[in-house]
């Protein structure tokens, strides 16, 4: 009978589930592939730490090195979280010929050039299926189901905890900080969120997806990010009076001959559409190519088992490549459009409130500003005013580019009948 | 430049699209996967007849064998329909070592134990992913991405012309024949649309999903199959004042140490389910894994670009396999659970709709046949009758075995107050 040694870096809530599902499955995945997993070493930083899930203590270590410098493990499964520590290890465990599996979107969004060119070279194959939406098979479908396809697009809900928030917030008119509470106290957000409301989070899942879809990795200096952090429940109910619910919504969009447009940050998507309906914690991403026409996933984006679900998919396949050798490593460039548009000149339509005096002429001077700009408005909304002298303006804005729209608003804030800060949102139509 | 013969079988739709999707992407998928596609031989049943894509004239032969004999094809993709025509094909194409790929659902429903058992002793891969639900990836994620899983359920809305007629039916008041010959219009259904609407299409891909899923090829004698062909708008619009909607749903379930149950009928959906807001030719398959949890597909299930995809991507594993070797041929038997439970034991809840004699008394004599069978019933509609004489009688029943039910329902069809043939619907809550 056939066995192949793991190591586990990492024994969080996510390591510790795949250690769970090997056992319970132990019998399922041997049936299955005809090999018997075996965890031979486990590095994490607090061994001392009570876990709701044990690891024997004689295969604990604090020292990943050890993980890499065991030759009866085959495998690395990586999920410390960070990302200099686990750069590290994927560089000693690659010249160790250590086959990876990580779920470190960080990592890969930010390294994966250097990653992949070792791995390329050592001919080490690394899997990510985790990395990118949890339990939904993202990577192998772009890769290998897919593969036959230009990407026209890809919009994702990738981020479970941004989505929660803005759910409750769409359900029960809270504000951010109440429904990141609320979050919280049911672990459905870290004690420290940052990444996951300011978008970067999903940002480094959306660089992974278009890295793969189009063949380069991108430099996340190049994407635009934003997160929901300064999402109001007034904007939430002005979207709905439109007919739009707002989420963090990842946009990949190519078209043939021109760069492609990467982006995360809180859109207006039209309450009919699918993606309106993906709420709580759970994922969707939605996939545009030439041949397949559109194709949706959706599950949950995260936490213990739909990870670890991911993890053991790629320990199948890690079995596989410890047989037989593997066309790829993981990332194969092929670079048909190397590059990313910039921000300024993606072209995309708006919401945009404004604190306003109530007061005849302002519209006017407002329309002014975007019609010198070239920017059209598609409609206005201007509530009876609560008291006498100011009152909140919606504007719907046709489409225009982003720079162009950004420097109307900059523009429109100086005006005095303008008061505080205009929020201006994306509105996407996936046209 | 390494360049693979293929041999095309069959060049209606799906095979010309294919064709068609081979020039068009042949850049992008040379720079993806360092390989070019050669179409070497089109075998076609009919080369006079018109087409809208045409073969290279060359290329074509009536004969498949010349794709068999042809030492510079190393693939066949058999899109011929039928079985006994592909069967042979299979046999002979094994032999002569080449891979196969086939979107043909009934002959691997049918010949999956024979040709899997042929394609592991020659060493000869085959791929599938087109025989089910079209351009959605649902057998590489469930034989690949959730293969550490247990599947706890699969259901499917697995045949895009029923959804459609369903789906008219439901949004028009249509009855099936109108809806059908608008189907048939816009070519969503064939002349002879049989298959489709009988269930056993949904019924192909079902045994497909269930055997990959527990290891073991399915007898199709094995399980409940029924189709949309008597579904009248009445119980759609009673279905709906219950809050369901009426799908052709493919159900496939296990409980741990039983039997697995697998059935495609029309059944009622809570109208909040998502499978019940997937309309028009669209497919969408909910699987529930023991550790993946819920994970939903969404896409096109047939037409010619959405099939052609999955070709497309089944070559690419096909060129792989022409240079390495694989650990499977495209089905590994497990058998965890070997066998299917029979119809009449599977627990189920039901729609019975009756047309009654509108007089007192006859609720309690069905409620009576009910009693002495254990079906508890959950409410009942019994609109006012137009005239006088006669009304309809709608109860929902309890979960009961389907044995129970149907016995239950030929006593009450007996009834002299009952008129004409009851109506004995599924009800599926998912839980």
């Amino acid at each position: 009978m056939e066995s192949i040694g793991i190591g586990l870096a990492g024994f969080g809530t996510v390591g510790a589930g795949v250690f769970q599902a090997l056992q319970r499955n132990a019998e399922l995945l041997y049936r299955r592939l005809g090999v018997r997993f075996e965890v031979r070493r486990i590095a994490m930083r607090h061994p001392a730490k009570k876990r709701a899930i044990a690891a024997p203590e004689k295969l604990i270590t604090t020292d990943w090195s050890d993980l890499v410098n065991d030759p009866s493990i085959r495998i690395i499964v990586e999920l410390m979280g960070g990302t200099e520590e686990p750069l590290n290890l994927f560089r000693s465990a690659i010249a160790a010929k250590k086959i990876l599996i990580t779920a470190n979107k960080a990592l890969l969004a930010n390294h994966g050039i250097e990653i992949f060119q070792l791995a390329e070279a050592a001919n080490v194959p690394i899997f990510y299926e985790a990395a990118v939406a949890g339990g939904i098979p993202i990577i192998k479908s772009l890769r290998e189901a897919f593969v036959g396809n230009h990407f026209e697009s890809i919009h994702g809900i990738l981020n479970g905890t941004s989505n929660y928030i803005l759910t409750r917030m769409t359900e029960s008119n809270m504000d951010f900080h109440q429904a990141l509470g609320e979050a919280q106290s049911h672990g459905f957000a870290e004690a420290d969120p940052t990444l996951d409301v300011n978008g970067w989070d999903a940002a480094h899942k959306a660089i992974i997806l278009a890295s793969l879809a189009y063949g380069f990795w991108l430099n996340s200096v190049d994407i635009q990010v934003g997160g929901i952090e300064n999402i109001s429940p007034l904007d939430i109910q002005f979207a709905r009076e439109l007919g739009y619910t707002i989420k963090l919504l990842a946009s990949i969009r190519s078209h043939l001959d021109e760069k492609i447009e990467v982006s995360v940050h809180p859109a207006l998507i039209p309450q009919a559409h699918v993606l309106a309906s993906v709420n709580g914690v759970f994922n969707a991403i939605l996939i545009r190519g030439d041949i397949v026409g559109e194709s949706l996933f959706y599950g949950r984006g995260a936490g213990q088992d739909p990870t670890a679900s991911s993890v053991l998919g790629d320990l199948a396949e890690a079995a596989q490549a410890v047989a037989f050798p593997r066309a790829s490593c993981g990332f194969k460039p092929h670079n048909l459009r190397g590059q990313v548009k910039e921000a300024h000149s993606c072209v995309s339509s708006f919401y945009l409130r404004l604190d306003v005096d109530d007061r005849p002429g302002v519209l006017a001077q407002i329309a002014n500003i975007l019609g010198r700009a070239q920017i059209g408005i598609s409609s206005v909304i201007q509530p009876e005013g609560k008291d006498t002298h100011q009152t909140h303006l919606v504007l719907m804005l046709h489409n225009a580019p982003t720079g162009a729209a950004s420097e109307a608003v900059s523009q429109i804030a100086t005006l005095s009948c303008v008061k505080g800060k205009p929020v201006l949102l994306h509105v996407e139509h996936f046209a």
